[in-house]
């Protein structure tokens, strides 16, 4: 899923991000929340028609947030008390009003309010963390449930700290409350690859066969291969857009940055044989004078084509896994990565 | 002609600038020559190619840019040196250097380099500049007959300051030379509106009704109704663009500013049948959520709209014209925007 923070993909409109084969993007409740407000988004009775998104939308619930952006934070029982990185002014989240937030936001897909804790956490604080998530998401379900307004989803989120039997804790407890689909949090948090993956393998594995397996901020195309690999089913990251604007580039045969003096006189597209956009119209030759311009248009042809990418490879790891040659696929794409 | 100085008419993509109507575009080439340089432009056989733009290019000939961009700026006879506004590095650019560069640049009318006074000017410094003018006019015209490459126009461009003696003697003296079309320089460097107007008023009708006559670096909505009135068929200006990215719109009622309090429920396009990209799909609260949020889609719908609206007045003029009703149209377009 591209992420359209403030309800928009960075650079990007809806049609390029139809055409990259975006199925689905997300939005940033808590970015939306605070600016331009629930009040303005209810003026068009949802992110969708105010950002001219026909596609589903999925929103997070504004806890990892909260926690990486706000000022002074403050977890109780009921919720989370945090001061606006905009304007200073307080606010208190509860499961319940995120929940109502994400709806009013038009929403496909609802995320559980949870505690993410940074890395690294003690493993009493992981336990805590874990038990006030699972309980926050029983009042989530409780209050979606009673919505009269559907077509929604909620998916549940998994915490457990960088901790094989609290992460184990987590999935049985989710489960147990019974979602939609299931989301990995509290990873890409600071902790090295390894253990990330290896937090993953544990995890990915318990959740349920039959519901989308959602690793959250995840994650580079290594990342993605490596995790799909374990049963992950969808991802949101900012690094395909992020790198874009600053001039990181990925391609099948590893990553460039396109300010590098080599690609000066360079007429080659980004990728041969690409089918973006970008790739299809324009050189390196082109794309690195627009980024050591600051010209706007960089931003949006190096997005394009990242996005892509990221798209592409999601798809063509779909189509290894449904004429069952995935293991093939990844061995390949990783020795041209490399 | 929306401006590309850079080889990008900022944040638009060649595909939009054709679909708001763009016919020709302006590239600059004193920008050009120094970043990327020719060079590199010259590995593509010319801009059109370099930036995917298949249509008409016109390339002013860098004059304007030195005396108004580039450190130490001095002219002589046989050209202006000048220091690059970039990296201070040292340029000689003759009026045959000039031509050379805008060839190279595969431009599709050449405009002769001029030398353009500020506001305000003794009527001595005016004379020589405009004489200077037309012996770089001359050395111009001789040069760009020599050369093999053809396919493409040379325009003259008239100077004379703010006195109407000499732009009358400027004019005689380029039409003598004989150019393809004729530009009205030195206009808008700082002169009031009523000033603008007379010199241009005395100025395009002395030039030859069956040449293009162009009015560089002019102007608003009001400028070029009052001066295709006057004779004008040609503009340049970044103000469609440049007022776009500061979030000003123009609308046949007005301009407004999209930051303003009052936009921020209002569902309504910037102007209601409007056919341009951005009235089709989006809201005025909308923009101005992505303005406040300095995201990078904020500049692009918003060029998107001005420079649609900028290209179909003209369009409407020229209509008016053929349908032998300008006047009505001009009344018309003064009341509205009043």
């Amino acid at each position: 899923m591209p992420v359209g923070t403030l309800g928009t993909v960075k650079s990007l409109s809806p049609e390029e991000l139809m055409e990259a084969g975006a199925q689905i993007i997300l939005g940033n409740t808590y970015h939306l929340y605070l600016r331009p407000g629930c009040e303005v988004i209810e003026q068009f009775s949802g992110l969708h028609r105010f950002m001219n998104w026909s596609r589903p939308i999925l929103t997070d619930s504004g806890g990892f947030q909260i926690f990486s952006l706000a000022r002074l934070s403050k977890i109780s029982e009921n919720g989370a008390t945090f001061q606006s990185h905009i304007d200073g002014s307080t606010h208190l989240l509860t499961p319940e009003k995120s929940v109502q937030i994400q709806i009013s936001l038009g929403s496909d897909i609802i995320m559980c309010l949870d505690q993410c804790l940074p890395y690294p956490a003690e493993k009493q604080s992981a336990r805590e963390a874990l038990a006030l998530t699972t309980r926050w998401a029983r009042r989530c379900k409780d209050f979606w449930s009673c919505q009269t307004r559907k077509g929604n989803l909620l998916f549940g989120i998994v915490q457990g700290g960088m901790f094989s039997d609290l992460r184990s804790e987590s999935v049985e407890d989710l489960v147990a409350i019974d979602f939609d689909g299931y989301a990995v949090g509290g990873l890409s948090v600071g902790e090295p690859k390894d253990l990330m993956l290896e937090m993953a393998a544990v995890t990915l594995p318990q959740l349920p066969a039959d519901k989308p397996r959602y690793v959250m901020g995840v994650g580079t195309p290594e990342d993605l291969v490596n995790l799909v690999a374990l049963g992950a089913d969808m991802f949101d990251c900012v690094l395909p857009t992020r790198n874009a604007r600053n001039g990181q580039l990925f391609t099948s045969s590893g990553t460039i940055n396109i300010s590098n003096a080599c690609f000066k006189l360079d007429s080659e597209p980004i990728e041969t044989g690409c089918s973006c956009y970008t790739c299809r119209h324009y050189s390196k030759a082109y794309l690195r004078h627009l980024y050591l311009a600051k010209e706007l248009l960089a931003y949006r042809f190096n997005t394009i084509h990242n996005v892509h990418f990221f798209l592409d490879l999601m798809r063509r790891m779909r189509m290894s896994i449904c004429n069952g040659n995935f293991e093939s696929f990844k061995k390949d794409f990783f020795n041209k990565r490399a």
